[in-house]
């Protein structure tokens, strides 16, 4: 029997893909659909193109509790109190929002707000499953990376386990969708089209998150990380350069690459540069490694969809996990 | 000496693009900036690429009424007070709202609000220069059409002079500026971008303005006029498609045009379809009128800029007219 | 056991989509893929966005021949001398170029060029199954519409069958993709973008198509027809504007609409304008009906992907009616 | 009297905006266009937007030489061997290929093909004004610099000449003009929008040029370049991220940018992260230098307009220079 999930933040970019994923997902039942804002609409309203013809509710946890599994898309600092309320009534939960994915609360409350329920972060899987697979399995709490660190981890793991990062800058790209569905200027079309601009400069708070996974593998480093707004709907690409350890045996890149992703079902390795294009709407990493005569660095390039990997497919695949169903469940491209 | 000129609401897209339209023109000055709400901001901040290194101010009629004109960038409704209160003062006025436009206080009350200022409706020109160029010369107040408007009546207007419109189909298409600089979900880069959507069906507010400026030349026709979203910033085109009245000679279009629009500065009769990028940053309307054997009807084809011809470049060519100032002063390509 | 399915000329862009929709269709197998100008190339090195792993071989009637069907993606003119080679030896076949869409061949040739095979004209169906779905079952040749056909027809078929309509404009927009991948300077991202241009005018080769079926279902009309290339990848909408016979009662348009199209799994009925997003990569045409009180005529939008509903998954729901498949597999969205 | 120019070349993307510009110069004349391709063709036909009516000529320098500069924007390779014949009966010309721009022979021979005129090289000036200003007053053949290179010094010089770089990764985006008017498939509107992608990763033909530059300010640096393709037609911008000597003071970072920049008409330093939209259709750069706390680096942003300050509008900038007209005429903005 299939079973049953909640989409709590249904009404965003990634809550309203998570719960069109669910929906039609072979072993999971698309139990409701909340919203903060948007009680009473429907949801096929506010997203034609996703085809889930559900009315959103305002969560009641005396009602909406009685399913197998929750996808909690809210903001940080927002989502805590709902994820625990929902672990407390014993819902395993794959969470969104930043709130669980830094080990270290000083450091979260350095980058984000004062922890919500700091008692939760120890229980929490970092939910990257090409990195933490085996904890993923059964886990009850999953932290969904963000779009970000997914892509730049997935391009900096393999060099980062072989201890061959020196130094690593990472020049990242987005559309638009990534700032999410609240209308401001920066997401007002007359700014972002036929521009490109670089933005969070030297403290985006996606830099801890990069850097506590890379020292998880045991590269100690400061990524710097600088990423820019780009005039398309969804998609990422994220660009590492990487200086080298001393020994750090460039010609043999690929190899080290296609050691470390054999076998993995949603990562490519690309012969040509990847574009964001190649990988719309699909739960895939596209990776070209680059080993640089001229210059002796590494280069990796890393394509995703922002919404789909960078978020709502990672988290069904996740979920998929967590449930023991098989992992690419609902997910073929 | 330049005259002096006030813009009012220069934080708009409109207004902003008045005030560098202004600063840079021979003979005038641009003597204030005012907004209702980004007061205290430098104007080359919002826009960085008007380059108009100016601070916001708050309008304050005491202080900035010492001008030798004034354009008013407000939205519909909320123009009429400031406007009356300027030509109170004897002030000059380009007015870019909706609220001197139509000659009806009846109609403009059906389509918008209870008028502010009908009082004033009599003294208002309406602000297309091909159509009322004595009139504007000297005006007092003028009434700078709306960017549909514009150019839908420079399509129509050799047609409707001649008596040769039956029954009219406007389909028009415009980039999101159009929209204003207010975020919503309308101009949010993703629910804009790779989209296309009709609005405003059946009861656009410009089409009471259409038929009034038609009826004038006349043509007492209504006007079938649906304005679609397009995935760009600037631009406009209206297709037009004429049932000839009977003993149209459609033969003879192309110089009935040729005849209307000799020696206009800004008019273009193409030989080709217009595209919106052809007129980009100008104020040209750019024209094609097409004799359709098959069918038997004329379509005529018009490319304006919405922001320029649409609103602030022709709100220049008014001014330059009003104050007696060469037409095409500070507006070459 | 699953149908085996040749795609000739799979390396354009509705080839390559009706490759990558057979291939993951449960009950069709895709058999060979070729192409005329990139034969020895992988597939997926075209595309790597549809994941296709397959070479592109020459097509060789001799050994491909073999198979239950065959979807063919030449170009007009180049088609028909491939279809007649496949029907000589019992292939039955799609085909998505205009050869076999007129009935009459001297309108054809009027249009287009010489008929290369006038003798298999008698045996095509025209490829829109909601109008010709019981001559389409079991058809051993089909003519797929082209894209503006298809939403022209879907958006007005409800009217000219009830009689209804005395004259139409039809004002319709597309993205540059029903251009094909041939480079040219229109296809050039530079003259695409920001702009917006209407093409073909009072000459564009779907106008028969398009009056050939109108009459077929009562409307003798001469449709004005005129479509746009505009900024965008995949997308379709047509604003057709109908001047209704005496009689037409415009206030029963959405149940006629309801009526019509009860039933029908890829034709929505919608209750706002639609946009081309909400079907972008589905099979599906997103229609609004309006009966606009202003001028007493009506109004009807239709939204489809001109590469999906437009070309290549039109191709597969005609391949699983001709092959006596749920007409819906494969398609679902 | 205003200098006389021709413009060899005038058909491409660069070529025509030199035209359009040197048209409207107040101390130039646009003498004659021509082009290899569209002989013939009038110039406002091929570009409309750029309001050139003038026909397309085949280069005859037995006519065309009477002129008293010219700018040529033939593709490398090809232009040296006009420039030959133009410099030999004494025309200055601005080279707008990459013929002239590296200093070593050898250099431009491994990157590109055997250097059709070396003998010329010693007499090109490398055409950046900012670096090299004394020598371009006068100069009799100049060698306008690619766009990258542009972009790429204005972010380095101050750091280059202050001897601070130790290592430096450039990024760098670019819109689709950048690829020229040929169509291709990189160029394809459907291959380029909604994608982003590396392109000429480790060997793109500006890192020599790049390279030569710095070492001339002092930095022997093998820079890391890699551009990429964006979905936009105007405007590039370079990522730079510089690891610092020794002793590198990044506090001083900003008073070293403006010390450097001060009183050049065509650079701004910015105080928010630059956009292209901020610099389009001027020569302008715009540039944000940071000191980075975390990493101890500095980031250097630059946007410009790739087809003006990266090609044509500095062409015009380097013309003024050679004929003794004052630096900023016809390129305000």
């Amino acid at each position: 029997m299939a079973s049953r999930v909640l989409v709590a933040g249904a009404s965003g970019y990634t809550g309203a893909l998570a719960a069109r994923l669910v929906e039609r997902h072979p072993e999971l039942d698309l139990a409701y659909v909340t919203s903060r804002s948007d009680v009473g609409l429907r949801l096929s309203d506010l997203y034609p193109r996703h085809r889930v013809d559900r009315v959103l509710e305002e969560l009641d946890l005396d009602r909406h509790a009685d399913v197998d599994a929750a996808i909690v898309a809210y903001p940080h600092g927002a989502a805590a109190e709902t994820v625990a309320q929902l672990r407390a009534r014993g819902v395993p939960v794959v969470d969104l929002s930043a709130d669980f994915r830094l080990r270290d609360v000083g450091v979260y409350e350095e980058w984000y707000v004062e922890h919500p329920a700091p008692e939760l972060v120890a229980e929490a899987v970092y939910g990257l499953p090409e990195l933490h697979r085996p904890e993923l399995e059964g886990a009850t709490l999953v932290a969904n990376p963000g779009c970000y660190p997914t892509a730049t981890l997935l391009a900096l793991a393999p060099l980062a386990r072989a201890g061959l990062i020196a130094d690593v800058v990472v020049d990242a790209k987005s559309g638009v969708s990534g700032a999410g569905r609240r209308a401001t200027q920066t997401t007002h079309f007359v700014e972002a089209d036929e521009n490109v601009t670089p933005y969070g400069v030297g403290r985006h708070r996606h830099m801890p998150e990069i850097d506590q996974e890379l020292a998880a593998l045991g590269a100690a480093v400061t990524t710097v990380f600088t990423p820019h707004l780009m005039p398309l709907d969804q998609g990422e690409l994220v660009s590492c350069y990487v200086t080298l350890r001393d020994g750090g045996a460039a010609s043999d890149l690929r190899a080290l690459y296609e050691d470390a992703y054999a076998g993995e079902p949603f990562v490519e390795l690309a012969d040509r540069p990847p574009g964001v294009r190649d990988v719309r709407d699909t739960n895939l990493a596209r990776i070209l490694p680059v080993a640089d005569e001229r210059t002796g660095k590494a280069f990796v390039f890393c394509a995703i969809d922002n919404l789909w990997k960078g978020a709502s497919s990672q988290a069904v695949q996740n979920l998929n996990l967590m449930l023991g169903l098989p992992e690419t469940l609902g997910l073929e491209a």
